[in-house]
C-alpha cells in the first residue's frame, strides 16, 4: 500500500519542520517498515523536510535485498551499501541538508561516533520517538490486520482444546508446537513470539520456556501465544484447570479475571496509563496479592509485540484513540502456579473493541 | 555448568585488570548468558575486576525472571530491578567501583545518557568487544552443542528428501514448515532463523522468505536452515534441482561447489578472514561470476547465527583454533535462479572440522 507509505511520510515530514530539522536519519526497522514497507533485515531511510513527490528521500540496504526492495517500494530512490546508515548520512551531508532527526534510543554509542564520522558537517540532533508516535494510533488497514492475527489465535486455541490437545501426559513443548502449527496453517506469517505453555507449579513463573513438563490432572495451564498477519502481532493469553479446580485455584482464576474486567474498562481515550494499570492492580492488591502480580497490566501492540505505550505504574502519557493495547494481569503463587489472562483490545471511543474473543470463563479440562 | 561461567568471568576480569578497569557492566543479553547462563530477556551483570569467590559481582533482572535466575544462576547475587542497566549502574557508584567498561557498541545513545545520570560518579568506558573476542574460540562442550545441532539439521534433511518432501506442486512455506518441524521433533529447542526455502527464480534472492510459490520440475531449490540447541546454532544450505538439471545449473552448480571447496580449505588457524573469503570469491571471480556474488563468504556461528570473525572483503584479523565459521559462497541469477551451498566447520590447527555432514554433490529430485 504505497499511497499510505507516502502519507505516513509525509506526517514525518511535517514534525521535522516543525522542529526546524531538514532531514530525519531512520535507522530502526520496524520504522522503515512502518514508513516504507520493507521488510528485509538491513536498511535506512532518508526523509527529507522539504521533499517534493519528486525528491521523496532515500532508502539504502545492502546487496542482498536489492530486489526485493524494487518490488516492495518502487517509488523510493534506492542506494546499495552495507553500512546503510552511514551511506546515507554522507549523502545528507553532501545535500546539504545539516540539521538531521536521528534515533537516539536505536542508535549505539559507537554507531553514533560512526555517523558523526561520516557526515561531520552534520548537526545531528533527537528524532526522540517520532516514528513509534506516529505508530501509536493504528489506521483500520492495520487494525484489520491485528483482527485477523487475534481471530487466527482465538481458532487455533479452540481448534487444539476441541482436539483434547490440552489432555494430560502430553508435554508443555508438544502443546505449545500443537498450537504454533495450528496458527500457522490458518495463515499465520509466523508466531508473534516463543509460546508460552506453562503447567503445574510452572503457571507461577511468567515468562517460563515450554520444557518436557508433562501435564497432569491438577494442573494450571498458561498459554501465551499470538500469531504474526502482515508484520502484526496478537497477543493472547488464556489459563485453564486440567480436572475439578482447587478452591484456591478458583479464588485466584476468579480474582485475575475480575483484574483483568477492570482494567478492560478503564481503557478510554484520554485515560492515564498509570490510572488503568491501577484499575486492575488495585483489585489485587485489595485481595492481599499484590506481591504476587509482578509485572506491568499491558502494552501496546502493532508491528512489533512490545510497543508504546506502557499500561504500568512506570508509564506516562494517555492512550490514544484506535490504539490497540493488551490487558494482563497475573497472580503468582511460588512452587504452587498462578493465573494470567489477557486479552488484546482497541481503544476506541464508544469503549474498548474487543480482539480476542475466546471465552475467559474459567476453562476446565 | 556454573563453574564454566565462573571461569569465563574470571576471564574477564583478567581483562579489566588489563585495561586499569574496576568493574565491566554488561548489557549484552548473549554475552550475559555466556557469562552466567542466564535466558530471560532482561538483564545486566556487573563484573568487579578484583572480586574474590565472596564478592562475584552482581545480577539483575526484573521480576518475571526471579524464579529462573535463582535457578540458572544459584552462585551469582541478585537484585531484582525493572532497569537492570541503571540499577547496576548506580550500585557500581555506591560501591565505589569508578571506572566502568560499558559495551558501547550495544548501549544506546539515550541509553548511555541514562547509565550516566544513573552513576554521576562513574567514568564510563568502552568495554569494546571484550566478552564477543572471549566467545571466538570455543571450549569442546559448545562446539559438541553445535554438532549436536547440526547433525539435527542433517537428519532432518535427509528425513525430508527420503519422505519425497520435496516434490513438486508443494509450496516453498510447506517445505520450510515440514523442514522445522523435524528439526524440532528431532529435539532442536528452536530452529536456528526463519528458515529459507527459494524455489525458481526466488533462488536468486539470497534472503527469500518462503512464501506460496508451487515446487515445479527445473525449479533450483535453495534451503537454508539451521538448528538450536541448548542456545547453539547450526547454520547449512543446500541447493537441489528437481528433475535433470540444465547446462546452466550444472554450471553454477559446479562452479560454487568449487569456490566452497577453496573456502573450506582456506580455514586454517592464523589465516587472514579477508584471504579466506578471496580464495572462493576468486573461484568465483575467474569464471565471470564475481557481480553475481553478492555476500561475504561466512561468518562466525555459536549463541548468535550471526558472530564474529566476518570472513568477508571487510572483514579484519585471522581465524582463531576452536572458532566455528560458516562457508557460504553464491552466486545469484535474477530472474532465473541461484546456487547457494554452506556448511559450518571449525578452525582446527589439523585442518578444518565439518559440522554439518549432507552431501554436497547436486542432488537431484
Amino acid at each position: 500500500m504505497p499511497p499510505t507509505h507516502i502519507s505516513r511520510r509525509d506526517r514525518l515530514r511535517e514534525i521535522l519542520r516543525e522542529r526546524g530539522l531538514d532531514a530525519a536519519l531512520v535507522t530502526c526497522l520496524v520504522n522503515i517498515r512502518y514508513l516504507t514497507g520493507f521488510t528485509g533485515s538491513n536498511a535506512a531511510l532518508l526523509v527529507y523536510a522539504d521533499g517534493p513527490q519528486s525528491d521523496p528521500g532515500l532508502f539504502c540496504t545492502d546487496g542482498r535485498y536489492d530486489t526485493q526492495a524494487a518490488e516492495e517500494l518502487p517509488e523510493l530512490p534506492r542506494l546499495i551499501e552495507r553500512a546503510s546508515d552511514l551511506a546515507l548520512a554522507a549523502r545528507a551531508a553532501a545535500n546539504g541538508r545539516l540539521a538531521v532527526g536521528y534515533e537516539s534510543h536505536q542508535v549505539t554509542v559507537d554507531g553514533f561516533a560512526a555517523l558523526r564520522m561520516a557526515a561531520e558537517s552534520v548537526r545531528f540532533d533527537t528524532l526522540r520517538w517520532a516514528v513509534e508516535e506516529l505508530r501509536l494510533t493504528k489506521d483500520e488497514a492495520e487494525i484489520e490486520a491485528l483482527r485477523h492475527a487475534c481471530a487466527i489465535a482465538d481458532t487455533a486455541l479452540a481448534g487444539l482444546i476441541e482436539a483434547d490437545g490440552l489432555r494430560t501426559g502430553r508435554t508443555e513443548q508438544e502443546v505449545g508446537r500443537d498450537l504454533d502449527n495450528r496458527m500457522l496453517d490458518l495463515g499465520a506469517h509466523a508466531v508473534s513470539f516463543e509460546t508460552i505453555v506453562a503447567a503445574g507449579p510452572n503457571s507461577a513463573i511468567p515468562h517460563h520456556r515450554p520444557a518436557n513438563r508433562v501435564l497432569v490432572t491438577g494442573d494450571f495451564v498458561t498459554l501465551d501465544f499470538g500469531a504474526e498477519c502482515d508484520g502484526y502481532h496478537s497477543d493472547m493469553t488464556r489459563t485453564l484447570v486440567l480436572g475439578e479446580p482447587a478452591g484456591w485455584q478458583r479464588e485466584i482464576y476468579n480474582l485475575v479475571a475480575a483484574a483483568q474486567r477492570a482494567g478492560r474498562q478503564a481503557l478510554a481515550v484520554g485515560a492515564d496509563v498509570v490510572a488503568v494499570d491501577r484499575a486492575a492492580r488495585a483489585v489485587i492488591e485489595q485481595a492481599g496479592y499484590g506481591a504476587a502480580f509482578s509485572h506491568g497490566l499491558g502494552h501496546g501492540v502493532g508491528l512489533e509485540i512490545h510497543e508504546a505505550p506502557a499500561l504500568s505504574p512506570r508509564g506516562a502519557g494517555t492512550l490514544a484513540e484506535s490504539s490497540p493495547v493488551t490487558v494482563e494481569p497475573g497472580v503468582y503463587l511460588a512452587g504452587r502456579g498462578g493465573v494470567r489472562i489477557e486479552d488484546t483490545l482497541v481503544v476506541r471511543a464508544g469503549g474498548p473493541e474487543l480482539l480476542t474473543l475466546t471465552s475467559k470463563e474459567l476453562i476446565v479440562r
